[in-house]
């Protein structure tokens, strides 16, 4: 529905297409942009053309990278043994925040999904297999998302890499701290159960 | 909290300072702008500057104008001699969608609010009476936000305009069509049988 003309609608329409941005957020996106000052709206048209052009993948793990490798492929002193495998780059931020992961990642750049057509060619799989036989790596953790998708990646995962001869782990799913049995639903209850582990005192 | 750098975490900022969209969806804005086609992250880039350097506001009514007249001042056969007095270009839109306006328009640029620094001077309010005295306007309706500010906007409007000879009128507040009595809060409801008008049969 244009209502407006030239470039107005055209910028409502642009901005229509993200994600999460409906109609009426355009419009109103647009009409902000249309106030602030010139150099304020160069800078955000500025900040899109400079992702496309500057931010590229990690030649070895696939993570958001500037041309060549990574910022954590670049560090030197983060335990190359071990590698956390999961979905996105944006998970990776998530791993890191947690303070207990300090080895290398793997970003699949999505999960299994035979609905959509992603299958394991459309994933980094070939290439972490690759990785696996070329640098020394002994242990892979299954970081993929708890839900149907994730798991089906972790489970076919875990198929292929552990004939290879080495240790493969996944996240433990349960209840979250400081969660409530009383609110929990039934797979997790049953999750965190299966995944009991013997109290150490 | 930059978790991520350079031109990633330049455009999450800038993403971040539009009206609606909160750090997560900067992201989220962002990741999808890194996956699509350059030329359609262009193109959004695009509109942005292309707003910023072709659209004005109407040297007669303040509406939004590719460079002098607005799309609607430049229609001859609309009444010139009825004056809609809007907050702002996309209410506009809502009128026009109504159909039951064909006269000419006038945009505040916003409504009275004293907090936030914003009296006669901010607003478009010299160039409407300096409209009433230079054109033919028998009537200005008074289409402000049935709100504190609107209403604000709407009395001090009336108070400058009913001395000049023109009639003066405002939108009707009521109950919204298919709305239901029950739910109708009070203020609402005191104004739709304060408006109360003989039924014609």
């Amino acid at each position: 529905m244009a209502v407006f003309s030239g470039p107005l609608q055209s910028l409502i329409d642009e901005l229509g297409r993200l994600p999460g941005i409906g109609p009426k957020s355009a419009q109103r996106i647009t009409f902000h942009l249309l106030k602030v000052a010139p150099e304020d709206a160069l800078r955000l048209a500025e900040a899109i053309i400079a992702v496309k052009e500057r931010i590229t993948l990690c030649t070895r793990c696939f993570n958001v990278a500037e041309g060549g490798l990574c910022a954590i492929c670049l560090v030197d002193r983060r335990d190359a043994a071990s590698v956390c495998v999961v979905e996105d780059p944006r998970d990776i931020v998530s791993v890191e925040r947690t303070g207990e992961f300090s080895g290398k990642y793997h970003v699949l750049q999505g999960a299994l999904n035979p609905i959509e057509g992603i299958g394991p060619d459309q994933l980094r799989v070939r290439e972490l297999l690759v990785r696996v036989e070329e640098e020394d790596i002994k242990e892979v953790i299954l970081c993929t998302n708890p839900n149907l998708e994730g798991e089906a990646t972790a489970m076919y995962l875990a198929r292929l890499l552990k004939p290879m001869g080495l240790t493969v782990t996944r996240i433990a799913s349960g209840l979250p701290v400081g969660g409530d049995l009383e609110y929990a639903d039934e797979l997790t209850l049953g999750r965190a159960l299966e995944g009991r582990r013997e109290v150490e005192a």
